[in-house]
């Protein structure tokens, strides 16, 4: 495959290399992921994160893979060990199985490596649009809140929610980012706060449970998401916390919106209780590892109960912003989402 | 003064020691407060916290000072720098402001170390009443959550909302808790998981973002909270994400309880506008420092916005115990707070 190469990710000689998201900001380092393996563990242990940036790295170490001449059964066993490396987004999902089906109907991986490519530049154009659309929602002066990242480093293109906000940053719009911390794993005040930083957007970190009391000061104008996976009725699956905002948000009276290619809608779950929670490990909550060193400040071995991501349900949901436009409540709630055929699909 | 000793502070030989909790649980140190600089930097830099313990410790601090043979003018001096040392927690400005008076009525010192201590001996009594009140709604089997720490390290007794949780544990109830960390100081994961651990109660740590997920999967019986300062109306002012979780209470309709004693009323205050929000260090949300060290995770010098307290409106309370007893939204709203005497008043 031909080099290529965003915030997240690149392809260098025919191998996958990802920016190890677990280091930054302290340090910016290249993993390289010589086999499906390697991949793996990247994406268990969050060297890559985000719904699409994961789906994508799976098609890239696929598309990788094929082009070193394995055959197709070992292909296919590849490919079933990846997919099932993370439960709840299904992103990953569904491009192995795109590309699964196509080897399949094949019966060959000629063209894999193309059609991992295609998913990239999908991602990146996904992300245009998602972008274009939801700026649209965001006026000049106002004070958006977001939560975990869902920037460049989660996507292969400007983003998600991350990427709206960045959209309207530099359409002239002034806005400035109220950022949640996003604990345990702290992808907010690490990686979304280095985003912003950089891209010269406004911002101030929080803590999770300050939210709560800039909504009530009016401090607040948008929440604005990520989703990890999306059922067919609108409830959406995202970073633990999500929840906990569209609650608040409802109450202060703010609108809440979920930003997420059709690559993360899942039709096949009819509502949010068919999504399944990634439990991980105590460690996670009992302190913090990164690039600076790690610290645990809870007492050893105590008892933890650590939920990577939480549902929110469609009725706290203002909007969903996928690549097709802006769909409301009630546009959902009569089925729109149900009735979108994913990209390539 | 005579000896004495409670979890968190401690008289030896007439001078204050403290229980450094910024060092809890990897380490358990007593900091000697000679003099009144010492006490307002440990109160400042958190070595001791919670209103109550607070107060008390001022209190003794005070104490000793009148035992060393001060002169009148400089006790009045020393009194109002240590009552300033915080500005949202009023248990710190009663406690001084009595024994000021009673200095300024006798011309003297001679009664302010036995009112000092007497001042303690108030404390255990007053969580001991509360104890017993806030106990009686806690049904056996029920699961509970509780924010920041608010047990033997927060007051010189047995503690407010986690003196109603070990209250009932100790009269043989089986009471589960779901403790929150309690970013950004972690006075949950710190303190409030060694207490229940060292009394045996059954207890798991989460992120602060998690407590709605829980609510929302009916895992949560109960919130209670402690408070730094209760207005006339009810509201109360308490630690950073407080507010949140009332919100999120009212939400699920879960029963949300205040404890506090009556030295943390502040009649002065009609409502909750009238507190002082105290703000602090950016350091403490862009990492974190404790016994086991130190780590900054976010892009160094990032801007951030660090409110140490919220103020929960009484209209999201549903119980307010004193140690006086339980008092109803109702009967706060007619005015039971207003006139409730303090205790000594």
């Amino acid at each position: 495959m031909d080099d290529l190469a965003c915030d997240c990710l690149r392809l260098r000689g025919g191998t996958l290399e990802l920016l190890d998201q677990r280091l930054l900001p302290g340090c910016e380092q290249w993993l390289p992921c010589p086999d499906i393996d390697s991949v793996i563990a990247a994406i268990q242990g969050l060297a890559v994160r985000g719904a699409p940036a994961i789906g994508v790295s799976a098609a890239l170490a696929l598309g990788c893979l094929a082009e070193r001449g394995v055959d197709l059964a070992r292909f296919r066993e590849q490919a079933a060990r990846l997919r099932a490396a993370r439960p709840t987004a299904v992103n990953l999902m569904h491009l192995v199985d795109r590309l699964l089906a196509r080897a399949d109907q094949d019966q060959g991986l000629a063209a894999i490596p193309a059609l991992a490519r295609a998913a990239f530049d999908e991602d990146v154009a996904l992300c245009e649009a998602m972008a274009d659309h939801g700026a649209a929602l965001i006026a000049d002066g106002m004070r958006v809140l977001t939560h975990c990242n869902t920037g460049g480093l989660a996507t292969v293109g400007l983003g998600t929610a991350l990427g709206v906000i960045r959209r309207a940053h530099s359409l002239g719009r002034a806005v400035q980012v109220w950022v949640d911390e996003t604990r345990p794993l702290l992808q907010g005040a690490r990686l979304t706060a280095w985003e912003l930083g950089r891209a010269g957007i406004p911002y101030r970190l929080i803590s999770d449970s300050m939210a709560a009391s800039l909504m009530a000061a009016g401090q607040v104008d948008q929440v604005w998401v990520g989703a990890d996976r999306i059922a067919a009725n609108g409830d959406a699956a995202n970073k633990i916390g999500t929840y906990s905002l569209a609650v608040l948000a409802h109450h202060h009276g703010i609108p809440f919106h979920v930003v997420a290619p059709s690559t993360t809608l899942d039709l096949a779950c009819a509502d949010g209780h068919a999504i399944p929670i990634e439990e991980r490990d105590p460690a996670e909550v009992r302190g913090f590892a990164g690039s600076a060193g790690a610290l645990a400040w809870a007492p050893a071995g105590c008892p933890v109960y650590n939920p990577a991501f939480d549902v929110t349900p469609a009725a706290l949901i203002d909007a969903w912003v996928l690549e097709s436009g802006v769909y409301t409540r009630e546009q959902v709630a009569a089925g729109a989402l149900a009735g979108r055929p994913t990209p390539l699909g």
